[in-house]
């Protein structure tokens, strides 16, 4: 363990706060369907098949935070209904996505393989999300990478 | 919404298998911390601040699940006591967890700033999960990422 652990306050740590806005399975999977391009209601419901109220509070709770954009459409001799848009701190999400997806694909799918593949739209090959730096080298591993405290470290008082 | 979205069996969707056994806030906290060397039962409580018993519980997930093994050590004149370690599987999720934090970072932090910085232990330089390709394109946004059915992946029969 790192001789620091226990010098500063993980309150304010980054995972836990994106954990306390998306750390559950079913706003994960909204998110999922959002970036499929899912937009409405009966299609999220349709392809999370989570129950109707649980499926409201995830999507009021992304609409909160900022995640999802809540826009009304009207078609043609309907009723106004409401559609739900990934906002850009909602796309930002996406690495975090790719990164759970490959987990599974590689210690959780079928013996037949993934069921979903993921490409770059440009030049066609595999995308995969890794870690680098910002002298260019990766993908690096865990025990490449040393964290230290940041501006918003809090020490713990004694 | 890609046409073909409903062709497909989301029930193996490698991000709910994924989020079955890690998708829970204590469960990421808990891998956290064993990435910041944390082994013991008494570390891991003093660190995450959670009821002992979701602690127990979280840990022998993990261990089960293959994530953390359980060790026993002994020190000299006390009783034996377990440690729990990252395995291959483990280690493999700090991309998640560093795409996570990194959000977190952008969206969530403290106005002085990110609580925890991440180098690249060999050059210094800070570190990012990104998006990038097989030819080496990259950081990709989900703009630049498309998805296609890959071979594990079920038709829904109509």
């Amino acid at each position: 363990m790192h001789p620091d652990r226990f010098l500063f306050d993980a309150d304010n740590c980054s995972i836990r706060r994106t954990l306390d806005i998306v750390g559950e399975k079913w706003t994960f999977l909204v998110l999922r369907e959002a970036f499929y391009g899912v937009r409405r209601f009966a299609d999220f419901h349709r392809a999370i098949g989570c129950a109707r109220n649980i499926l409201s509070a995830r999507l009021k709770t992304l609409t909160d935070e900022g995640l999802l954009r809540r826009e009304t459409y009207q078609e043609a001799g309907s009723r106004p209904r409401d559609e739900y848009r990934l906002t850009a701190k909602g796309i930002e999400l996406f690495p975090a996505l790719v990164a759970l997806m490959q987990w599974g694909d590689h210690w959780t799918a079928d013996p037949a393989g993934p069921p979903v593949e993921l490409f770059h739209r440009d030049c066609g090959e595999p995308i995969k999300a890794e870690i680098h730096c910002a002298a260019g080298h990766g993908p690096l591993t865990a025990r490449d990478v040393q964290g230290r405290p940041g501006p918003g470290a809090r020490a713990v008082s004694a």
